[in-house]
């Protein structure tokens, strides 16, 4: 962990990092950036969008969370409400549960037969290799919080009448199934970890930690792409001319 | 202006009032809110959306920054893009500019004849009633900028290369229509600002008061609505039970 000083000259960079990512596809780039976020519950997906994905503002940032799929969701193929909420060009595109949903909870739900939900693994790196293609940096973040840690999380929601409106009883019959959706992350690392688009597990037990360390994924992705403000031609001594003050 | 420690105060007001009404749309509530923002160019839309709406985080916020139509939505109706991008229950929806440029640069322009754009005033006036009817608070902001203060701030757009990349040569010849974008926001504030969805004219030539002033908008308008976290039905005792340790 930084300290406050390079922690707060980090923060900055990621905010000017995003405005050049927005900035360079106004001059045509097609560049953008996905974070897609999975975690079992209480794992905080939501602190992390708060906290490190907050740092960008509003502008340039979209924010998709999936919940269980409408029944219009239901009648298309898995990857077509995504689809429908893919980021543009120069936007960062975050996902608060993903595709991935439909090899986890669906998997150990038994939803669909086996057979339809062993063949979206492939489907899935296809498509991600085709949003790679396409300019997407993919960044797949796996928050991995404890068993232990979400009891306790569970307990501290229960405590706090203010927090009950996030409690689902269906969370504890989840919870009960923790080794079934343990093998399930285990597949999902084990099968989509491609070169093209990797996982990143971040420990998620310690929230401050798990924020910063997002946050700095985010950061180092940014860095990476290094965009820049698009330089239009602009005659800027004939402009200050028309700018001049009436006499 | 606040002390630094009041504003401290009133921006953690400001979240929690925005995760209260998400929360209570959880619980089935209805209420929404639509940050309708408009202003000559530099007048700082943009600015208070990072500063002003930035405090909310992503969660339960979209923003959407309405250009010039596409083809598709110029077959339309003039609100048909605007209800697509209507704020859901427990969301504040951010319109950086709106429905009403088809009655300001469409009015200035010419872009449709004017027995058309005349009928759009009512329609705006009937389907903002019937916004605040399905529960929407409608909060129209007309960010007020100078015809000097404009000056200086597309002058130093021009001094900063790093800058030029929103400095449209176009922006030049609508300030010189500022007369005729005068006059058309003058028919705005008076055949539009009604009792269901009033104006507020917000003084944008200095930034600090220009984002407080609209933080402060939208705290008021969140304190009045207080939300409440729903108190969903928990029978606390038994659940508690299923999450103790294993013997």
């Amino acid at each position: 962990m930084p300290t406050t000083k390079r922690l707060e000259h980090d923060l900055a960079q990621m905010a000017d990092l995003q405005e050049r990512l927005w900035a360079e596809s106004t001059g045509g780039g097609q560049r953008r950036v996905l974070l897609v976020l999975q975690g079992m519950d209480t794992a905080g997906k939501g602190g992390v969008v708060t906290h490190a994905v907050g740092v960008f503002g509003p502008i340039g940032v979209e924010y998709t969370a999936f919940k269980k799929p409408t029944e219009e969701e239901r009648a298309h193929d898995f990857l077509w409400r995504i689809r429908k909420r893919l980021p543009g060009p120069g936007m960062i595109g975050v996902f608060d549960r993903s595709h991935y949903e439909d090899v986890l909870v669906v998997r150990v739900h038994d939803l669909v037969p086996k057979s339809e939900w062993e063949t979206r693994y492939d489907a899935i790196n296809a498509f991600e290799q085709e949003l790679v293609d396409g300019g997407t940096t993919v960044l797949k973040v796996f928050l991995h919080v404890s068993y232990d840690v979400q009891r306790e999380r569970l307990l501290r929601r229960l405590a706090r009448p203010d927090k009950h409106w996030k409690f689902n009883p269906a969370d504890i019959d989840e919870r009960a199934r923790w080794d079934d959706y343990r093998a399930a992350y285990d597949a999902v690392l084990e099968r989509t970890n491609t070169d093209a688009a990797p996982w990143y597990v971040v420990p998620a037990d310690h929230k401050t930690y798990r924020n910063w360390a997002v946050a700095e994924l985010l950061r180092e992705t940014l860095a990476e792409l290094d965009p820049r403000y698009p330089q239009p031609d602009l005659d800027v001594a004939t402009l200050r001319a028309r700018l001049a003050p009436p006499h």
